[in-house]
């Protein structure tokens, strides 16, 4: 896709926020930018590593491409960001952190790494049992450089996006982003192919990719965190289709979504055959939370929903 | 639609699960019966219910229609409940609780009694501005007597169903519940015209409906809680359409939802005129709530989702 700059992680790469990063790129208002972006863990893992060698390997920080400076950008005003191109790799993995650096929504329940490699279609992703995967592609993290000096960690989201993993950021979307430096100091990266809702074993399909993005800048809104528009895809086909789903009914929105996810677990390895961490990994790339009703006190309703279509070839 | 049995509210009503309440029908696994349910609060609220008289009535609890028992079930057994259709009323009402009896997702920031009343066509459900919403008629209520004794409130939803709220159980889905007591005791009701995903201001477009149902009594299922198949509808168009979402970035699932509807409203409020009543009816009848994820340490990110389908008239 033709864009008025191109910008790669050979000289714009950077794995903390900070806002005293300086930008490689500086843009005005209304221009597109292409933005070449590693996986996540950049070279830290490749299609050799294997999950004996993840033990070993430190997550340093998400592999962004950024920081772009946005012509007049202030505190107060807001970035618009349309994605309007997202281009996978043909490969990809999603991985398991285990032990004591236990990550995901279910760490007690998965003590050792698990690595899996993807090889990526142009539009599904094979995996075991003939499941497939529909890719989806969008950036996990989509953010600005926040007002507070000083280094912090890519993991979590903030007021100001960053990782927010958000599976509905695919080209066509729009995301909203409140300013709280000047020049605004954009980067986007951590690439997915696919992610249900939740991305709840703490990986997507992580693969590298190419983001083309329109980045405007908007003085008449005022927002107090990302906001979005976006066409999803909200099921595997486009479409209303068959899901099955499992609930979790608790008093905290915590437990009942490990409950939900941890009886689809369950559902996948006794109806389809698939190991432990095939299932944690499906419900992960696949598998979209839904908070059914937060209000009839004292339990909460969280379902994990999976489309059968992904198992019609099984 | 015909069925192998009729219930009505009118021979078989309660307000509270209780495994000693005496089935008015029993049947055999396999059997249809259509239920004719009242709205959630019965007669207390009716047509010509104001604001002012929500204030003096009191919840009671759901007014359900059932027992049933099923022939042959045993606690540990699975019942198989397929909707097979659900017509609803010309009639339907939102309602905020206040005050005192504050409930909902955000009691504190709505102090005044509210009350909507719905003229509800066989498709669409008119609101204010222009808006329309979707008609896709469920029961808010599927459950099973519990094996604790006694009478037990049937506000939350349980192991066994009940109140689960879930905005997918419309005609053509399937739910599957754990049976706790000999006979399964079958209830259902608290008809909902419309709902979204989170139901975050208490209520539904509550309406009466009648029900049919197939109840099949599964002896080779072990679910340690209820699991459904739906086709949802996961968009109001039923494929996928522009939305608006809004979010919520918190070190709690509870925080992070607050804050995805209360940027919601102020949303509705600038960009549509609704009052902030409106919004939040609004929000509880045709917004849905989404984890987008749940383990980006320690801020877990929560969606609000609008379709912009909604006010295409407005």
């Amino acid at each position: 896709m033709d864009a008025d700059h191109a910008l790669s992680h050979e000289e714009a790469l950077h794995t903390s926020w900070n806002n005293d990063h300086a930008p490689e790129l500086r843009i005005e208002s209304g221009e597109t930018v292409t933005f070449e972006c590693l996986n996540d863990s950049g070279p830290g893992i490749t299609p050799e590593t294997d999950a004996e060698e993840l033990a070993e390997t430190e997550f340093i920080g998400h592999h962004l491409t950024g920081p772009v400076a946005v012509d007049g950008a202030e505190p107060g005003d807001v970035l618009q960001i349309d994605i309007q191109e997202v281009e996978h790799d043909d490969w990809g993995y999603t991985l398991i952190r285990s032990g004591d650096r236990g990550k995901g929504l279910l760490p007690e329940e998965f003590p050792d790494p698990y690595l899996y490699h993807w090889d990526l279609d142009d539009d599904v992703a094979p995996f075991e049992a003939g499941i497939e995967i529909p890719i989806a592609p969008f950036p996990g993290v989509v953010g600005l450089a926040p007002a507070a000096n000083g280094d912090h960690s890519t993991g979590p989201p903030r007021r100001v996006g960053g990782n927010m993993d958000i599976k509905h950021l695919t080209a066509g979307s729009t995301v909203y982003l409140p300013v709280e430096v000047a020049d605004a100091l954009f980067s986007i990266g951590d690439g997915h192919a696919a992610q249900g809702d939740g991305e709840v074993c703490v990986s997507a399909i992580e693969t590298p990719t190419t983001i083309t993005a329109r980045i405007t800048l908007r003085t008449d809104l005022d927002i107090d965190g990302p906001q979005f528009e976006t066409t999803g895809p909200f099921t595997p086909s486009g479409r209303d289709e068959p899901m099955y789903a499992t609930t979790g009914i608790r008093d905290d929105l915590m437990d009942a979504t490990k409950d939900a996810v941890l009886a689809m677990i369950d559902h996948l390895q006794e109806r389809w055959g698939l190991t432990r961490e095939e299932a944690y990994v499906l419900c992960s790339v696949a598998a979209d939370l839904k908070i059914n009703e937060v209000v009839d006190r004292p339990n909460w309703v969280v379902s994990a929903y999976l489309a059968e279509s992904l198992f019609e070839e099984a």
